[in-house]
């Protein structure tokens, strides 16, 4: 049960979002331009970063469905996915990608944690000063994202396959459009 | 000397905000709804929240500024500032606003902290939901904030009268006002 009355049959995020569409709005604002928006990293690769951090934070609901999202962009490969989670550095990825996810979990564990030797490790592997920083923002958002889910104490499905169906359709329509549906909702009842 | 090339002489998340515009824009809608739109819990109050969970994660410009903003809507009482990050249970608050705090930092150390004794103290103090959700989300907003400004390594003044004035202003204009500034600098200079 949630700490609070959130609204019935929104699992995760949703249910907190529908509770408070003031803040939700920006919220899912700053997730479209920062996942989906126009970048030199893909959108799997930046959903990459949000379920690793999630997965750091022990965030079941956020690096499920983040996890699925990122699959969905990366062709359905869920090994991926699951293998960065277990253990990034071994993961098939890019050494970029590599130098980035160690950038961010150091801002999981705080963000003095990350060194000028990590960003110089990141930049000898070809990312840029926008990579740099849409990572560093990723890791941050997915910390108060995370907080939020669980310091809500928010119901969290454990079937995967719901998961799975949701990613797919946030990974074509954004985050901004399969919001209305619980934001208006939400309105509707006030 | 910041992790990335900054635009020169804007101090903390101001430096890194008129780096990516399309970011900061509803971050600053976040801050504006959550900290300063309509509430029962003040904008004093809130923003003593923000500045406590700064403290706690130990962001010198994040802390210092929201402690400013703080002060400025609380009458100029910087003494009470001061004894919330210090220690907010002998601080001079109502036990409602101790009840809150003390959520605020469980969050900050991880959502899952927050129990729900935690939250039934703050029910028996008076919290409303929606006040417990806002502490929540406060929280976890400066755990992202305080993040994006320490793992960029922004530049940090240390002196204090800046940070003092400049609270001044955000306290009166707001954080959406107060952005326009470097946004459009930023913007023009694209």
């Amino acid at each position: 049960m949630a700490h609070i009355q959130l609204p019935e049959g929104l699992p995760g995020i949703r249910g907190a979002m529908a509770f408070r569409p003031e803040t939700a709005k920006p919220m899912n604002e700053l997730a479209e331009v920062l996942l989906r928006g126009p970048s030199s990293l893909s959108r799997g690769e930046r959903e990459l970063i949000a379920a690793y951090v999630s997965s750091e934070n022990d965030c079941f609901y956020c690096q499920t469905i983040h996890g699925a999202i990122a699959a969905e962009h990366l062709g359905g490969n869920e090994a991926l996915v699951n293998s960065v989670k277990v253990d990034f550095e071994s993961a098939d990825l890019s050494a970029k990608m590599k130098s980035l996810l160690a950038i961010a979990g150091k801002v999981q564990r705080g963000g003095k944690c990350v060194t000028p030797r990590d960003v110089e490790i990141a930049r000898d592997c070809g990312a840029s000063d926008l990579e740099i920083h849409d990572t560093v923002l990723i890791a941050a958002m997915f910390c108060m994202c995370n907080r939020y889910v669980d310091g809500l104490a928010t119901v969290q499905p454990e079937d995967e396959e719901m998961y799975r169906q949701r990613g797919k359709r946030v990974a074509r329509e954004g985050y901004v459009s399969v919001s209305q549906e619980y934001l208006a909702a939400a309105a509707a009842v006030r």
